[in-house]
């Protein structure tokens, strides 16, 4: 049993907390809040043995915690993290965990330093259909893949009216690529590996962030398409091509059917099941390495995470992208 | 009633002639073959009265017949169209009439010259479905549209065992681009205008043709995407993304629904009409403009087809595909 403690109380964290409870592997010892009311509400909600802070110094210091849940706005994760892993704490943070990849690889050093581990919340991944994808390629010739991730924002009647939600914000790292686009890119590199050549087209807002996209992943010439977009909707599924045909997937951030049609047209489901909740199979993916101690397996999850911030960043250059602090 | 010859007995000259028949436009008054045996069993198949020829001179000669039909193999487009506009008939070439611009404008200008009429047979742009999208886009703000046509060759055994199938060689100009590719890019010509700029990534076979690849076409920064294969199948439909949602085509070669899904996801089907062959609609637009006279709506389409093999052309410095002759 891992015991966890949660910082900062957003809607998300609920989420993180329906998942958690639906593995059996966590106990949530302590919310950290500002408000130290907010805190106790939210610790009540989920049990009453449940340690209420306002000081995050206390909080981190909580001996009773091994692990804690970062939820706090994305600008704090890069802080937050780091305050936590140098109380020596596991650390899960959701994504983006940073904007820069220098900040990943600092505190996967701190992590390593501390001896504890560090995870990106990139639960998409995480999924067992994406294992189960990666099995059917193994011995296949890749041909390309156009994998995609667009969803019209609540936030953009607002942008167009003039104001600047966060999710749109450079200062805050916001735009398609960072929010929707991590979703294709970390699939892309778990079934493909690191890009040899990147490129980003992308549509901007003001010169600042991106609202939708293109990258291109060039695998030696092997094209992998991302597309994501904040100012409308996709409902395409995705697809990867093979030398004996392709592979169709409904979704890429939430797999529910994955079909194979071979090159004569004939068609076979592969055999998905999907978990109770969106974030369970990640937050059981890091018990269970918490739980082994394999840092063998921690470490392979922290270099996809590393490369995935790094392409990210390549993209990025390729759009002229900038934020604050790059 | 447009009186033509058929040029080459090819299976798409069957296709033509089903096509035609159902306009009730067009009366077949000869037909040229190399063989004359050939020539009489296709003029025999679709009439008494048909005069064969084994001899072009003469065939381009009948004063009877108002238009050719194209139908011989690529490679011989440009030298038979042009003979046929010397001759001082209308024509319909099989696509690609060309395999460079400056071929087209050579053409046109003879053309012209000779007032007649000279179409590239690019069917699906004539499509009742093609206006219709047309039409609902008009008072709509564009973000960009995701269009593609790949198709698994019959002939990418042959290819993969060392052969050398006309459709993959450069010197007949194969490849993707040329093939499928034509499709998606007259339909964003046709929607959307000229690109400003455009960039091709290609999937080479032996850096010589294109077995797949993604061709970008900005306007402003709205990108239009085009996916294009021959040693895949992809079986998404298309995109268009506007302020107030996004249109789903389930094809760009043969549309057969159109629907549109606004930002709160009501959708609503456009009333799509197919014809009863693929190639009718393009041979009543032609018929209609040589009856008509209609020579500002003739270079139109003429202005179209120059737009495409301009922007093939682009594509094809972009990713480097030299054909013999470039």
């Amino acid at each position: 049993m891992i015991t966890f403690g949660i910082l900062a109380t957003s809607p998300i964290a609920h989420e993180w907390m329906t998942a958690v409870n639906a593995t059996g592997a966590y106990r949530l010892g302590a919310v950290y809040s500002r408000t130290l009311a907010k805190a106790q509400a939210f610790g009540e909600a989920y049990g009453s043995e449940v340690v209420a802070y306002d000081s995050l110094e206390a909080f981190l210091a909580d001996p009773a915690l091994d692990l804690i849940y970062i939820a706090s706005p994305n600008g704090l994760h890069v802080s937050h993290s780091r305050l936590a892993l140098e109380a020596g704490k596991h650390v899960v943070v959701e994504k983006p965990a940073v904007l820069r990849p220098a900040e990943w690889a600092e505190l996967l050093s701190l992590a390593k330093e501390k001896k504890v581990m560090l995870f990106e919340a990139a639960r998409n991944v995480h999924e067992k259909a994406v294992a189960l994808v990666a099995d059917f390629l193994k011995d296949q010739e890749i041909l390309g893949a156009n994998l995609r991730y667009g969803k019209y924002s609540s936030k953009m009647p607002a942008l167009l009216a003039g104001e600047l939600p966060n999710v749109f914000s450079a200062k805050f790292g916001g735009g398609a690529l960072m929010d929707l686009g991590i979703y294709p890119l970390y699939l892309a590199h778990y079934w493909f590996g690191k890009p040899d050549r990147v490129a980003y087209q992308a549509q901007k807002w003001d010169w600042d962030v991106d609202l939708a996209g293109q990258a291109q992943l060039l695998y030696g010439d092997c094209l992998v398409t991302l597309q994501t977009a904040k100012n409308y909707t996709t409902y395409l599924p995705s697809e990867i091509y093979t030398r004996q045909g392709t592979l169709i997937l409904d979704s890429i951030e939430a797999i529910g059917s994955v079909r194979f049609r071979d090159l004569s047209g004939q068609e076979q489901a592969l055999p998905v099941t999907v978990a109770s909740h969106q974030m369970e199979e990640e937050a059981v993916a890091f018990a269970r390495m918490i739980e082994a101690e394999d840092w063998s397996a921690w470490e392979n999850w922290a270099q996809l995470a590393q490369d995935v911030h790094e392409t990210i960043w390549n993209l990025r250059q390729d759009a002229t992208l900038v934020f604050e602090g790059d």
